[in-house]
């Protein structure tokens, strides 16, 4: 088969032809039959799978546990948070039909668990000795979406949603504040993301919840994109739902509740991030393939070497694959790889596996260097680091250069025209102010940062007296 | 709170309410509120993370990649194959309205995913070079059940589903053999359970295979549990489906496929197989909590020194938790302990501390040894080794003195009203027969040993020739 560069739309150009067509080639996820659905590929799902595994960790150190609940929610639980349902409502699936017989009551199927999870806190939950409830779920939920995009906004997602249950709000917020920087972290340490962690505007916030936090990263195109939350859901679901508890008073009191989720939309975010024109660009300690070994002839002794060098690097716990297909040209073997963002390469010939040496490719910046087999190891280790390290220092680079200021709307404007980005500006916290930016820059309030300070300004819309900045953006 | 052992029913007296109050008590599961559904609670779910870990690595190590695929499968793609559809249509629940309109297409919750994994295949799959297809998923699973039991039978279940396409029927059916024999060894090494492997009959078998292999084990009330199956599926999928690939001849063929699933269910089948009157008795391997430090005391230096323990073991990779409960007492701690199965329960008070030694108690047979602290962690080692290999001995032995042999069909109805248990049998293989033993004695054949040699006899019913002696039995 003759090598021809696959003519993946340029990054640069349209980046939401190229996010399409790299996923499909990438062979990270594949349309679903069903509209709004999506397959995630053994590639894209690796991703998750190395997430999952970083994340788990921390929730089981922190005490949390995984359970699983039923995905059918019967209508009637839904319907006790009158906030939540009503926010939930217009993105619902619903099972009607169930062993060939029309249900009597309609089963719902979970687009969040809270209702589901709080009608059994409350059978568990009798005294101070049951509390904290420390709850996590690995699962699938869906919410209808009329526009989808894979990864990003699809029907179906997998998450994980943490639900916690205490006696004080104190100790709740606790944990609020601990789920969002732990995500924080993730987001740092294994994605190479940086990103603004504050408080939902009251329209933005989750439904149900008292307060959500939200953290916020900036893609390419100047679009925010939300990237996970953690809400303080105070006594909202424990007074309808009847989760009470006596407390080491004999008092009986309702318990406060939090909860907070990351999806697999946060690997559309990765996507996004890091790629470049020629494709993908995966953070080490996320890719399901860390180095991929690329023998320039595809049989005799090359291929054995290539297999010594693959050896050698799964005996330092790198993630290795050879790609000796024989059908396929160097080049062509090349080119696939770096579509698929695989961190390095190592190419080698008859020329190396007689010197014993080896090619080594970053895919970050394309730097080539070669490096003898005993220095191997330790070279693919330290460049691992570096690539994981770089990519954030780049993004959070990316972030900050295009967070600007705005004291006036008409510069608000201009720059949401010209080159989107966060804003900060002052806002006076009404509603309508925030609903008109919206209509006519399509830009919305993304939080409060955490660490802003308290000032005096004028709102950027009305003029009215504000005390804090905001963080505007357009988002996905 | 004043000490009540608990009154769970006896094992021995009716071990259907001794499962049910089990289950319950000890913290493994609880009814959802959805007909049919249950909640896998963080101790029950804990067992099945730890077959996920032990299992996920025995896939991956064959090549196999996990993937996740939409949960939603329109009716038409479930209809293609036509023994398939059968088979499934009275356990469907059905989702009719999304977004809060009525769907143009009925979407089925999977009872299984051949059908949309397949229909990707048939994208995926163009020639023998993108074979073999060797794909896993984790994930959730709908059958409507009218009659439902904790784990064994829910209408929403969590399983692993293998499903794989090769170029040759012969490749195929290996996989299919690997499957059931891994499925096997992770029975025999994780669950401490022995049972018999061998192929469905025709009636028995899945809806859309050409062979259905079965690793089935034995209750103690002498009842099979068919513990997971692995599929031979010929081409009876890749023919509607149209999974077709060009051979390296330029021929065109349809693949040859497999599937192969292990679910929740083999936790409701541990349960049963090792508890006895004092409740469950989880092997080792699969215990979320291998050994519980109960201190006499639950304040100052005993609970210091049950800490420290604690911190020996952990540091031995040994799974620990502490109970200083201060508001239950000893002996109420120690029943829970017991109740929930923790295979090994240390024991210390003041004298302990002062001495460096604790009490060690064997979950399995109550066995209780004093050893100094310097000890501690290798005894508990051994312990654990022992337990997990005297469980499954126990197993086994109890799998073969209750496996009979029958001559005539009046033994056959005697041992089945008597004793139950396996009975081995010759069965002249037509479907009449099999089913007229299934109506007069509740004994299903359960499978053809794949070890079973060819010998010459007569059916056990109907007297005519027959070259096999199946097994029977009731089952679950």
């Amino acid at each position: 088969m003759a090598f021809t560069k696959k003519a993946l739309p340029k990054k640069s150009d349209n980046i939401s032809q190229w996010y399409n067509q790299l996923v499909l080639e990438a062979g990270l996820a594949d349309y679903g039959p069903a509209k709004g659905t999506m397959i995630f590929r053994p590639y894209g799902f690796g991703i998750w799978e190395n997430v999952q595994k970083a994340m788990d960790v921390e929730i089981k150190a922190k005490g949390v546990e995984n359970a699983y609940f039923p995905m059918f929610i019967p209508e009637s639980l839904l319907r006790k948070e009158k906030e939540h349902v009503a926010g939930f409502s217009p993105e619902l699936a619903v099972v009607t039909i169930g062993g060939g017989e029309e249900l009597e009551e309609k089963l719902i199927v979970r687009p969040t668990s809270e209702t589901i999870m709080y009608d059994a806190y409350s059978k568990w939950v009798h005294s101070w000795r049951d509390l904290p409830v420390l709850i996590n779920q690995w699962n699938n939920v869906v919410r209808w979406e009329k526009r989808t995009y894979l990864f990003l906004r699809t029907t179906e997602f997998l998450w994980q949603e943490g639900h916690t249950a205490h006696a004080t709000h104190a100790e709740a917020y606790e944990m609020v504040l601990w789920a969002i920087n732990m995500y924080e972290n993730i987001y740092k340490e294994f994605f190479g993301m940086a990103g603004y962690v504050g408080i939902k505007s009251k329209a933005e916030k989750f439904a149900g919840a008292l307060t959500t936090l939200t953290f916020e990263s900036l893609m390419p195109d100047g679009k925010a994109l939300q990237s996970c939350t953690s809400h303080d859901l105070g006594q909202n679901f424990s007074v309808p739902f009847e989760i009470k508890f006596q407390d080491k008073n004999g008092k009986t009191e309702h318990v406060w509740q939090t909860s907070w989720g990351l999806s697999t939309r946060s690997i559309g975010g990765l996507i996004m991030a890091h790629g470049d024109d020629n494709g993908l660009i995966l953070p080490p300690r996320l890719a399901p393939i860390q180095a991929v070994i690329v023998p320039v002839d595809t049989q005799g002794t090359v291929v054995e070497y290539a297999n010594k060098i693959a050896d050698v690097l799964k005996g330092a716990g790198v993630r290795v694959r050879v790609d000796a297909r024989d059908y396929e040209t160097f080049g062509f073997r090349i080119n696939d790889w770096e579509l698929k963002g695989v961190p390095i390469r190592v190419e080698a010939g008859g020329r190396e596996a007689a010197a014993q040496t080896a090619t080594l490719v970053r895919r970050d910046n394309g730097v080539k260097e070669v490096v003898s087999l005993a220095k191997l190891a330790a070279k693919v280790q330290t460049t691992l680091d570096d690539m994981q390290h770089g990519l954030y220092s780049q993004n959070k680079a990316f972030l900050e250069s295009n967070t600007s200021e705005a004291e006036t709307y008409a510069e608000f404007k201009n720059i949401m025209e010209a080159r989107k980005g966060f804003i900060r500006a002052f806002w006076c916290e009404k509603e309508d102010c925030e609903k008109k930016i919206k209509e006519e820059t399509k830009a919305s309030t993304r939080c409060l940062p955490l660490d802003a300070k308290e000032e005096s300004g004028n709102c950027v819309y009305c003029g009215s007296p504000a005390k804090h900045k905001w963080l505007f953006a357009q988002a996905y």
